[in-house]
């Protein structure tokens, strides 16, 4: 027998930087002409059936114009989109046009595309650089902090992907204004979440500013987003592999998924987690982690931001206890709850514990209240 | 315009151990039991048509003798297998069975085998730990250093995969028994490459006990797989990411890989290098890097292994030549060789240069040579 051992031990700098701001596409080439990715001179636009007229196909443009090679991979819009077919669309598409190993992706949408770019990139040619180009809101911190990517299978929602960090985020607000209302409120749920838990000043900010959020003011718009995603950095950055501190932004979401699912996805994300944030803060009040009145002004918010506060009269509500159950924090069958603690804080349960077991009955009692 | 820089600084720890002895399944178990992966419980053994009843099944008996809850997952052996369907089938197998992030994944076979497990862990659940378990001679340097996984695709081969390095591999010589004999040549192939380029007195040894190493001589054995493992770190610890060093790796397979493609496969991979390892000597002595009796050696030590070194009638010396311009080293439409100088060396061509420019008359000129 022999054995041999392999050192291989290696300091890994992932760092990037999140611009934001109004239209940015100009920025990106001159980023790029100004060596962000060193010496690659072939660039991937990967986008969706929506994105591509509005910002796609205005990068490529610009690449071309600046003496790059660049072409644009183009998938259909929507959740269903995101597997390994269209992966495998994109890279075939990739492979067929010359691309290999001396490019980089460029992710121009919403996070569907973002998750799905950032994933071909992980794999292509064993790894090539990305950048995103995130124009919504909800992709404003989805997409820009954390590293996460993946596709969905049929048993299994973003549990094929890898951990893989941009080489830069551009964040267009500007983008935001082509958004349809439903979706911009959507994300604004997860904007509120963030607040919640974890800045009490950012709070208040948004009770003061939806209006101006929900018109695309350009100055609240870029707050909201920088905030956004300095929050999730806060929380991720202690974290990165999501052992304990992430699970905070699950705030929310145990109800939440479950409503989302039942509903079959009548519901977008976004309002399925304004009425779990409706029943996390009841159940926080009932924990004596919140009063009632800021119980209120949690609800306050999402109904200010024209989401939905309760549980709509055709999800049965017994079915909806049944699917508390598959959230992933369940530990030996026991339901858990992240609880946000006053308004701007997260209740904690020993070192490392942010989610505290909730008996059936308890989480029933709340689903009934709301 | 606001801006967020977010520091992504760490150090990565993937080193491993590469146990090398006859029949380690056991042994394998033991390690697990004593902590190789932590607390992990559950295991995906994944294998191929050949594998299965060879070593799969009696590593997934043993684990679930050891308490553990283990499954085997097979797929069709053989080079047409590595590909994103069968991916996709030993992901979606997995999750049905209940896989989810708390499992590893065991890879038990050769090449292919472990090139996709190791892939496949790369990306279930964003990434879970994974082992290899090598059962040929050829995997036995490939599966074991260099983390290198991947699928082949229609457009490309082994352009959609990982870097991705094992928590510890096991090299099984008594498995190489059960190889054909035309296989285990094949292997002995790139085994006499690692010596060329790096190792004299290896050379030697292999010159003096190459039978003993077909007859699969226990300690024969174990020291040969020692010896490529050991070699291969070498070269690849101080060159992870394919920049330079890595390059002298493909000695003999400029001309080798085109035979076996213009080949149509006929030739296995291993046939094809030693073809193209007997074009490279008489390259090499043209340019002064070898003698006459060092070509002799280096082609004598193929012929005893019982592989070809000459070019099969059937091949089409004119196509061949066209066909070396799709070798990945090809620079601005240029060829380049890497060069053995001597016996176990390598000639350089200036700071980090390992591959030398060469016209295509020369190139001709040697493949009608041989």
């Amino acid at each position: 027998m022999s054995v041999l051992n392999l050192e291989l031990i290696k300091t890994v700098d992932d760092s990037y930087q999140i611009e934001i701001g109004f239209s940015l596409e100009e920025k990106l080439v001159e980023d790029i002409k100004a060596g962000l990715l060193g010496g690659i001179k072939k660039f991937a636009v990967v986008t969706d059936s929506n994105v591509k007229d509005l910002h796609g196909d205005k990068i490529v443009d610009l690449l071309e114009s600046a003496g790059y090679m660049a072409k644009i991979f183009v998938f259909e819009a929507g959740e269903k989109s995101k597997t390994r077919r269209t992966k495998e669309y994109v890279e075939d598409a990739m492979l067929e046009a010359g691309f290999r190993r001396d490019c980089a992706i460029i992710a121009v949408g919403g996070g569907v595309v973002t998750d799905l770019a950032g994933f071909v990139a992980g794999t292509f040619g064993r790894g090539i650089p990305f950048i995103n180009y995130a124009t919504t809101l909800l992709a404003a911190a989805d997409a820009s902090v954390g590293g996460k990517t993946a596709v969905d299978t049929p048993l299994a929602t973003n549990l094929i992907g890898l951990f893989n960090q941009p080489k830069k985020v551009y964040i267009d607000v500007a983008a935001w204004k082509t958004l349809d209302m439903r979706q911009l409120r959507s994300g604004v749920s997860e904007t509120i979440k963030h607040a919640c838990l974890a800045d009490k000043e950012f709070f208040e900010y948004l009770d003061e500013h939806m209006e101006d959020l929900l018109n695309n003011d350009k100055q609240v718009c870029e707050h909201v987003a920088l905030k956004n995603c300095s929050i999730k950095y806060k929380v991720v950055m202690q974290d990165e592999r999501e052992s304990g501190l992430r699970e905070v932004l699950n705030l929310g979401h145990t109800v939440g998924r479950a409503i989302e699912t039942v509903s079959d996805y009548e519901l977008l994300h976004g309002e399925a987690l304004a009425i779990g944030m409706a029943a996390m803060a009841h159940l926080s009040a009932e924990l004596g982690f919140m009063t009632e009145e800021e119980v209120e002004r949690v609800i306050g918010l999402y109904k200010k931001a024209g989401l939905p506060v309760s549980i709509p009269d055709y999800i049965d509500k017994e079915v909806l206890v049944k699917k508390l159950y598959t959230d992933k924090k369940v530990k030996n069958g026991q339901l858990r709850f992240v609880i946000e603690k006053g308004i701007g804080d997260i209740a904690t349960f020993g070192e490392n514990v942010y989610a505290k077991p909730i008996e059936e009955e308890l989480a029933r009692k709340i689903i009934y209240m709301i």
